[in-house]
């Protein structure tokens, strides 16, 4: 292993937009590259960390907040941390950074259409919240309010994910991270 | 900063035994060895991870259930984790063991009788537990289960801070973790 920096890619987009695969692919590569990589993702977290939680907002702002806490600890000891949560609110994105520290966060908007993410449906969710069997689903019935200044913008619906991937690795070299 | 094998120190003992003090006195120590050191204890975890929950017996597995995980998270990236709270059950500690992983967890019994720890009652804790103000408190209304198997053992009526935190720094070179 290599003696570096932390710090913490926070991806951010609607279900389907291809988060946690770009996510897995970063990883991969930092991985390969020797650095300390701690995935977070939505399954591992939730059963270890937020089972008690559900999808309201308040919900899902502690959600955010025990991620940001772990996230924290991880980065301030020289890990890479890589989160995929949709995540919607800009307020909670911006305490996330606070937390975790505004020169270690790296904000990864995962920028797809809509109607795109619908059509792609990866896990039938999509289908399953417009027939109403799903609350707060973001995207049909909860909102996702477009990041103002992430760091990073990818647009999944204009290059595959191996090309997201790479813009994301060259623009952690650009900001110094790597 | 030095590359080493994480492991998490988990200190388990009544209220008022000591754990947080030798805890603190270890982390300065091994600190100034220039190991990573990240320290969790019962103020900040509650701030950030568990706010949802008392201390009852489901409640306090839950709360060892996310340390542990957190634990884990930072043990497996090197980092020396040290923890203190009362985590009153066998079965608790047994988990917290295997989800950390049993080769990187060193379990420190801070041994204290019942008596002296009421006697000291820094923080008045016993007293109102006495009075009824305080529910399901270790060692009043609650049980604490001795550890059966700790890898350390300090006694803390019998020997000064300074002595027991030399004693399991002592103990953490002939395990082989320094």
């Amino acid at each position: 292993m290599m003696e570096h920096k932390g710090f913490t890619l926070w991806f951010t987009g609607l279900s389907g937009s291809g988060k946690s695969t770009l996510a897995d692919l970063v990883a991969e590569t930092l991985n390969k590259k020797n650095f300390r990589v701690e995935r977070l993702d939505g399954d591992e977290v939730r059963q270890h960390l937020t089972r008690d939680l559900g999808f309201s907002r308040e919900d899902r702002e502690e959600n955010v907040r025990r991620i940001s806490f772990v996230a924290k600890l991880l980065t301030r000891n020289g890990v890479v941390v890589i989160t995929s949560f949709i995540s919607p609110y800009q307020e909670m994105r911006k305490d996330a950074r606070e937390e975790i520290g505004s020169e270690s966060f790296v904000e990864v908007f995962v920028k797809c259409p809509l109607d795109v993410c619908k059509k792609r449906d990866v896990k039938g969710l999509y289908k399953k919240a417009i027939n109403g069997e799903i609350e707060n689903f973001t995207g049909v019935s909860h909102p996702y309010e477009v990041p103002e200044n992430p760091e990073i913008i990818v647009e999944t619906d204009k290059m595959t994910p191996k090309e997201c991937a790479g813009g994301i690795i060259n623009e952690l070299y650009h900001l110094g991270f790597l």
